[in-house]
């Protein structure tokens, strides 16, 4: 069990009030949410484009700043990370039959 | 500490090689890993719109999305979650002075 | 000169008032214009994983795809495509010199 | 009939032997394909958050720039933008009761 993206949390919603000057979460976040979400995609791309070059170290790297980026944009429309992992909890709890109902969209 | 992504990932790496008639996860994979890296991409634009629309409920649908698709890819990539874990932990690592120098894309 | 494109556009526009069990347009624009962003940036994903793989059939379909949802986005934002020729032709009127200059983002 | 789309492509063509130094096209194609497919992702993603946020000028832009790396793209897998107008073209010359059924992936 790492803590890793919990603390990750943490250390976000305190940069959210630092300096702009001095942390890059309170820079980001003063240039509002469409520049937060623009990273989200952004980040999810180069993951898309590091996975089909099969490019493992850079896949990783861009793994990294999706999550981070993910928390960052969680953190600004006030929703916290567990209410996600509570989703992916109740979505797990379904059984294996139903894992394929359960996706209606694919 | 929650166990929820590495439970997952675990879940994951057994569903790989379930029958694909019988799992979400095999079916993808047996798609191939465009298909995989597809799903993350367009997650990723469902999380960014629903952010931009202020609707919560499906941002934490689709973030549970995104994370369930991105553990598939690295699933797919033979990347261990660990893996990413380690970079966010080597980042934050990283003094906050240092924090935006770390970050010379943006 | 082919007037593909404008010609899309006029049919979009006309299919926007159509019925939405009768036309694809009409359906997709009476879902909203987060689901018709949606349908660009899953379109976007798919030419850039068409591309990376290769693909020159898809990448094909997949930039068709692209441009008709472009269209029908601009279209329900109220957007002529002219207006965006129009930005085109200005930035290429600008000299070869002044190219690189123009784009500060890269 | 406007040949914005077709003067671009050619001045595409020309600029992607040019010095890297000097233009912009040459520089982005000498950083590989993935470089280019990365940038019209992201202009998708601008696009689709311009479009949410109401923001018609910056759509503009946006579109611009999805449309200029699009045809860098398709110049780098070798792809005439004819090739792509030609389907656009076969696909509207179905019938409007056959428009649905041609996209079955709605």
């Amino acid at each position: 069990m790492r803590a890793t993206l919990q603390t990750l949390e943490q250390t976000i919603a305190e940069r959210r009030k630092a300096d702009p000057s001095a942390s890059y979460v309170a820079k980001l976040t003063a240039r509002g949410r469409g520049k937060i979400a623009q990273k989200v995609g952004e980040e999810a791309v180069e993951a898309v484009i590091a996975a089909m070059a099969d490019n493992r170290a850079e896949l990783v790297g861009e793994s990294a700043d999706l999550l981070f980026h993910l928390l960052v944009l969680l953190a600004d429309c006030g929703i916290p990370f567990d209410d996600v992992l509570d989703e992916l909890d109740r979505r797990e709890g379904l059984s294996g039959i139903a894992e394929k109902a359960a996706r209606p969209k694919d």
